[in-house]
This record gives C-alpha cells, structure tokens and sequence, in this order.
C-alpha cells in the first residue's frame, strides 16, 4: 500500500469573515502544494467559520459562501483540498457540506449525514440530512472517504463504517468540535472505535480558536487503523502540518504528536483564547477590569494579559467606604507584578451621591442590599465609561458558582463585554490560580488572594460564606442541578443536606432572568451558561 | 350525522407549574362533565405549559408531567379529554403528545409528527418525530383524529388528510401557536386547507397568555368541511366554551364568534398580556417606568396600567441637566390622566459625582457620548434600586427601531426586567399610541408627546433625527434587513438609498452585543430579537 501525504489545516477562522477565510484557507493551500502534499484537509464550515447561525438563513449569504468557495476551488492545482461549506440544494434548502476539489474543479461534495441539535448546536434549523450512497475520491493513488465532524460519532453502520466497507484507504473528517475539559480523551475513543469500523487510519481536522462562548481547540489528529492516534497538533494554535501517512504500519513522518494539556492547563488555555479572540475578532485591542484584590479579578487578570499582553490590559481598583485596605494592596501587587496599567477611583462621590437621591424614596434604613447593589453598580457605570471613552472592553470577573446562584449585581460587577471564568466553578478558579502560580514559577497572585475568604466587601466584615455554603458544597450541588440535569428531590436523594438544596435550587432558578442579561464567557464545561442551556425565566418548576 | 358536544379549553397555563397547570384542566374538564360535553380538547403540552424549554432535558420533569397528567386521567368520567403532555418512549426518548383519556383510563396517545425547528422553535432539541399508523376515536358516537399543532400546517398527504381517509368525522388539533401581528388569517386559511383534505371540521385549541417573550393569543376555533368559521373564542383571554358542532351542517350552537381585533389593538393587547403574565407568573405585582415626557414610555405606561392597573404602576421622572421643562410638564401630565404614582428624582447630584470621578481619567474634553451614557446609567441605577427595595420590576421603554440599531444605552435605558414595546417599530409606535387615545375617547397620551420630534434629551437641543434617518425611512430598512433576512446589497437593490443603508446596517450588526444582554420583550412580530433572531456577535459578514 502507498503512502499519502496530508495537509492537516488546523485553521483559525472568523464567522461571517468570508474573505479572511479564503486567504486564510488559501495560504493553508499554497503551502500544501509546495509541500508536495496529495490532500488538503480543512475545517467543517471553514468558508463561513463555525457557527454561522442565522446568517445562514440570509440566502445573499449562502450565496455569497459559494462564491468564496468557487474561488478556492479555482485555486487547487495537484493537491486535493476538502473544505468545508454551505451548499444550496436544488430543492431550495440547504446542506453542510465539504467540497473535494482538485485542478481548479469540484469533484464531488459530501453532504453531512448527522446534524447535532443539541447542547449548543442547532444544525436542523439550518441544514438538510445528506441521503443516498457513498462514493469514495482517488487522491494519490488512494481512495479516501469524507465525512464531517458528527457523522463519526455515528457507531455501527455509521458514514465511516460505510465508506470503510465501500474500500476507502483513508477517511477524512472535517470538524468544529466546541472544547470543554477533557473533550480530547473522548474524541479519540470514538475515532479509535471510528477507525477499527473502517479499517482506514482517519485524518481528524478540527477548527481552532474563540467564536463569542464557544472554544475550538484544534487538537486535529491522524488516528490509524489499529486505534493509535500518530500525530496529533497541539491544542489552541493554529498550524499547518504536512505528514506522510503510511497506509500499511499506520506510521506517520515527520513525527507530530503534540501532548494534550492536563485539565487545569487546557481550561486555562481555552479562556485566553476565547479572550483573545473574542476582544480581537470584534476590533478591539485593550480590556479593562475591575480589581477587587480577590482572586476571580486576579484570575481574570492574567488571562487577560497572557491574551493580549499586558499593555493592552487596564485594572481599575474601585473601592468603597468598606473596602479593606488589604484589598486594596492586593490589587496593587497583582498589577505590579503582571506589568499593567493601574489606577484607583473611590467610589465614594457617586455612592453618597445616589443615597442622597434615593432617600426621600426609600426613607431611612440601615444599609441593606439595596445599598450593596448601588456599590457595584456604581464600578459598572465606571467601567463602562472606559468603553465608551477609550475603547476599551470590559472583562467580567464572574465565575461560574457565583453566575449560577445570582451572587452578582446585574448591570452592576456583570457588566461588560466578555466573561473570562463565567464557565469555571469557584473551586476550580483556585485550582487555576495555582496553575498560573506553578507555570510561571512564582507568585503572581498573592498567595494571601488564594487563601483569603471570598468577600464582595459591600458591607463591613461580609464573606461569602454569610450568603452561600462553602464552595465545597455549592459546586457539587450545582453540578448534578446544572450540568447534569438533575431534579432537586434527586439531588438530595444523591446524599446532599436537603435544607441547603433547597436554598441552592431557589437561588440558582431565581437567578435565570440575571443570567439572561450577562455577557457571554468561554464555554469550557459540557453544559455551560448560554445557549447551552435553555432555562425559561417565567419558570413553576419547584422540584 | 350526529351532532357532537365540544369543549374547547383555551387555557392560560404556566411553564413548569405542573400543579398549578392541572388545576386548571381539571376545572375546565369539570366544566365540561357538567355541560355534558363528548369531548374537551386542551393546549398542546397543556400539562408543562408551552415552550418547556430545557426543562424538558431532566428526566425528573418529565417523570413529573407524567405523573401530572395521570391525575388528570383518573379524573375523566363521561367526557373524554384531549390532553397534551410530554411522554416518555419506551427507547428512552421522548414525545410531544396528546392523550385521549376517558372513564378514568388513557384510551390512546398521538405523538407529533411535525417538530417545528424554525423561529422560535426548537422541538427537534427535546422530542422524537411520532411515526406510524393513524387510528381514530369514537367519541359522542363519533370518529375524532387527533394531531398537534405543526401537523396541522402539513398540506397534501400530512396527518390531518390521513385521518380523513380513514373516515374521520371530526378533526382536533392542540395548539400552543405563538402571536404576531395577523397571525389568525395564517392560521384561518391552513384549517379551511386542511378541512377540506379530511372533509371534516376542525377543532382547534390554542393556549393562551405571555410566557418570556412568546404570547399566545388564544383565538382558537371550530372551522367546518367547508373552511368556514363557525365558532372563535376571543383573543387574549383564558376562556373555555362548550359547543354543539353539527357534523352535517357544521353549525356550532350556541353562537360563539368573537372578532379577531384590528391589527393595532391586536399588537397593544399582546403587550398587555404579555406583560401582565411576565410580571405576575414570576411573582411580582408592581412596576416601575421611568417617564421621559417621550412617547415610548408614555405608551408603556399605558400598557402597564391596562396589565396591572393603576395602583401597580409607579413612575419616576429622572430629569437632568438636558431635560427641557415641556418633557417634564409632559411626563407628570401622562401620570395624573393614568392615575398612578410619579415622583420625580432629579440625576444631577450622581452625575456631577461621576464625571468628577472619571475627570482625572478621562481629561477634559467637552460633553460626548460617555457623558450622555452616564446620565442614562445613572437612571438605570435608580430605576433598580426601586426593583431591590421593593420589588417593583422595571419596564424597559425601547422600541424595535432603537433596538435594532444600537440607540440606547446598554446598563442605562435597557435595565429592566421587561421591555413590551421591543417588537414594535417606532412608526407602528406611534400608531398604537393614537389607538390608545381613540380606544379612551380622550387624550391619555398628551397629544404634544405623539407630534413632538423624539429625543433622548442627553445634551442640549439633541433630537434623534441627529443619529438616525428618519423612522419612516428606517423601519422599512429594517424590515428588510432584520425580518426579511436581506443583505446590505439586496436591500439596495430594492430601492434604498446605498449611504444610510450602510450605516444602518452596520449600527445593527454593531448592536448584537447590546441586544444579548438586554431584557426580554414580548414578540409581536414574525421575527423578533430574541431566540427568534439569533445572530453571532462576532461577525465579519458585511454585505
């Protein structure tokens, strides 16, 4: 059997950005031909970028793809490429498909079988189901089979299965596979089931980069035919690489196996770039954050800077009458020691400015939550000034503990543009601050901002703990309540304190119209805040 | 042929109160019994309420629904009932079904066909497609099929014809069918369609009230073989009518025929209602608008007075430094004719402290957008603090036309809990704000408010027409664009001028980011923002 050479485009592109994808698909392309290679792989959809949304249901836009691809296709010369597109049916509707194209002509498109309406994706509101029979491309002397991104998680009589049985030597499949910790480990099981199926190494080509809350965090692999991934490319980069795959031993050269991330590093890594791209994508360059000398700030602080580098990165400390001082010197510490832009404005002036206004109304009361909010919304009125003014995007420092239960003020410290650690349970926000600590070989977080109780400081001596259980406790609760779909009677059934289920449901089905309103952050769990899920706000579900 | 005895059950139910849902069947079924009625046919998911939404991915739920409806199914007696609920398959997946229940025990259950995936649909994210042979059920001495909602819009060979042929005598479909402006003559001409396929009236059964951003009209009615009309319950109220429906002649008796209303009384109830039911089913009774002197919160004022009467609507005039004394005259005006509460707070003290704060920031400069943003956050604080204290929700006072393009302030004007008149263009605005003086008689809204140029009053002799082209230009754009899913050029094409189309254009795509995190809003039109509109934020389609 011979040897193939493929390109394995592991691109980072832009939804809607129909040029900046042909050049970027083009550039890929060049290099795929000088490098002699037979085949081309990109992403799923890489013409439009992942997910496209309801511009598909623009038919200027569906037309406009397929004269992006056109270009693409005209540009192939020896090296076959398969790119992903949007292709207009006869019939009116249309499909999401890959293009095999060589020497400046089409020679078949594949259309996607099995269309994902799940968790974050809507692909039968879009899309038709490709029918009818396989048929295999010859490129190098080989047969190889095409497929995209869910139809490998078809077992059994699958598209892969069939194009295994139909003789295919290689199966290409193209992928916008959303990242969320430990996602690399159960795409190789289903590839390694996928390839024994096919008999046929399989070349996996995943998309990389931030797309508003979802991450793609590339991890594209070739995958032979006993099981064993041969090459792998790293996680969140972008990158072409060229390897031989030897149809006999599996073998691939040169050797490409980068190694996935540990959980801690790969959750980190998909919050800067979602970071990066997010800011980036939508044209801006600098972000400006909230420094409170807690550790969800700090935290966010250092995606931040390792996202955009620290002179794109502004901290604003903001305190109050009951700030601490600590606080305060911890959030000077941190921004000395990232290198950023740094400034103090009490909020004091406004605070006292508003109690004024609002006396008449409210009458006089000791201070109370009402007062709270006015703090935090006072910062977010702040922040926001800096959008308007300089351009600069405000990060929210919310993590995903505080998110779900309605720990935050809307429009107050959940106000602003993206959400960094809106994904991340508050029990894993120290385990990244660790990370970040561990990699960089010394302490760039305070080790007293990681050790410290959580405080909102909005009333004096306030922790979190006066208002939630331990975080120990929430997150687990929030876990099976959120993520995994259970009832509260089930929760409590599992072993929790039935008292505090009770108070954790409450808060976190409460909380459902806060939510509605705060920015997007980066997904990196399977079921994250967002489109993920779908919660009705006017909601009598009470177990 | 005989005459058969029909309940048609048009229900206000609530999304998750499984309890609260069956009382009200099970009233309506008592009802029925008494009235000596064959059958009674309910709302789709009549049992869940309309759309359950991710509700419906916890098996716990849906275990509950199903226990729910067999409380409803050991209630029946003489009449049978036609009862939508979610039914869990033997595979594990699960269905949008209809049960006929009678004497205490399930005769049969109809799963849907015809998941609607489109709009503001999602079916295909929850429930399995039913399949298989259609049966009949003799009720009243007389063959009934069953089908739901989408089925129904299926011409040629779809459910409804099938029962025909198989000799159906008469025709029940569950509807949970959402609003917009002229949606009833829609749904008219399908049933008189799909009345003459089966040759066989129609019962139709529509839920009724507001659930998040969705509003259902209710309208529901009895079209006979021949495609007339013959019985229509009213739009906008829970009401349950039992009527003899003739099967030879198809006359209903007694005479139940209330008139769909004209489209901009049809367009202001749907806001009340909707309104009403977003503050009510989540708790809360009263509400707070800020009261501009302009003619958006003028409307919404009255909207809210028609929701939840007088007594329940508070009013808070926020003047500035740029407010002129006509807007103010103009708000009290409109507050004493409502007969609710006004207060006036003025922003000055906050908004000198703001701009002191952030003067070492940001330089001086003269006033810009960042200062008239600070006077509309500066609002957006008041108004909440008045949701924190005493559990008055905030009424947002943006219409479609500013939404669209980005002319508010994100935090500042957009913070609240509910925005009536976000699927209302400005144009259309106007129109309702006419009917609600013409309905009254006299003039509610003061007649300076409908005539006077709109502006923000953020700085001095500031009127919209500064930012924006006219509304009347504007709104047909965005009808094309955003409803009409055209392109930039496609909208050239169709006659607009190419300069103030590519700005507006660009203001809605710039927008996406404020429209996520603004407050939901009751639709009204075929497409509104919302989870009918789901666009990326970021985006670099620009044509």
């Amino acid at each position: 059997m011979p040897v193939v050479r493929v390109a394995l485009a592991q691109l980072n592109l832009t939804v809607g950005d129909l040029d900046g994808n042909v050049a970027r698909v083009l550039a890929a392309l060049e290099r795929a031909e000088d490098a002699g290679a037979d085949v081309a792989v990109f992403p799923e959809l890489s013409i439009t970028g992942y997910p496209p949304e309801d511009l598909l249901l623009k038919p200027g836009f569906v037309a406009d793809n397929v004269r992006a691809l056109n270009r693409v296709v005209r540009a192939t010369r020896s090296c076959a490429a398969v790119v992903g597109f949007v292709e207009r049916g006869r019939a009116g509707g249309i499909f999401n498909s890959a293009c095999v194209a060589r020497g400046g002509k089409r020679v078949g498109v594949y259309r996607k079988r099995h269309l994902p309406n799940y968790a974050v994706f809507d692909e039968r509101r879009y899309f038709e189901t490709g029918r009818g029979g396989h048929r295999l491309y010859e490129v190098g002397g080989v047969q190889i089979g095409v497929s995209v991104c869910e139809d490998a998680w078809q077992a059994g009589d699958g598209p892969i299965a069939r194009q295994g049985e139909l003789g295919a030597d290689l199966i290409v499949n193209l992928n916008a596979s959303p990242f969320y910790a430990g996602r690399w480990r159960e795409r190789e099981a289903i590839l390694r089931a996928r390839a024994a199926e096919a008999g046929a190494p399989i070349v996996y080509v995943n998309q990389v980069g931030g797309q508003d809350e979802l991450v793609f965090d590339g991890n594209s692999m070739v995958v032979d035919a006993a099981g064993d991934v041969r090459c792998r490319l790293p996680q969140f980069v972008e990158e072409v690489a060229v390897v031989d795959v030897d149809l006999d031993t599996g073998e691939t050269s040169p050797s490409v196996l980068a190694s996935p991330f540990e959980v801690d590093h790969e959750v980190y890594e998909a919050t800067v770039i979602a970071t990066r791209d997010y800011v980036r994508k939508n044209g801006f360059s600098d972000v400006v954050i909230g420094l409170s000398g807690g550790i969800d700030s700090s935290l966010v602080a250092c995606i931040a800077v390792d996202a955009l580098g620290a002179e794109h990165v502004h901290g604003i400390s903001m305190p109050s009458r009951y700030s601490s001082e600590g606080s305060k010197d911890d959030a000077r510490a941190l921004a000395e020691r990232l290198g950023i832009d740094y400034r103090t404005i009490a909020i004091e002036p406004a605070h006292a400015a508003l109690l004024e206004m609002l006396g008449p109304s409210l009458g006089e009361r000791p201070p109370n939550v009402t007062e709270e909010n006015l703090q935090s919304r006072v910062r977010g009125v702040v922040n926001m000034a800096f959008t308007n003014e300089l351009s600069w995007l405000v990060l929210v420092t919310g993590n995903k503990s505080e998110v779900a239960v309605g720990y935050y003020t809307l429009y107050g410290d959940s106000a602003g543009a993206y959400a960094p650690i809106k994904d991340v349970f508050k029990t894993e926000v120290w385990r990244l601050a660790r990370f970040v600590n561990d990699r960089a070989g010394r302490e760039i977080i305070p080790e007293v901002v990681i050790t410290k109780p959580p405080s909102a400081e909005l009333r004096p001596d306030q922790v979190d703990q006066d208002s939630l259980p331990p975080y120990e406790v929430l997150d687990p609760i929030l876990e099976a309540y959120v993520e995994q779909d259970r009832t509260r009677d089930e929760v409590i059934a599992a072993g929790h304190d039935a008292a505090v289920v009770d108070r954790v449901v409450r808060l976190v089905d409460l909380a459902e119209h806060k939510r509605r309103q705060s920015p997007p952050g980066a997904r990196v769990s399977p079921k994250a805040f967002g489109k993920d899920r779908r919660m009705p706000i006017t909601n009598g579900y009470r177990r």
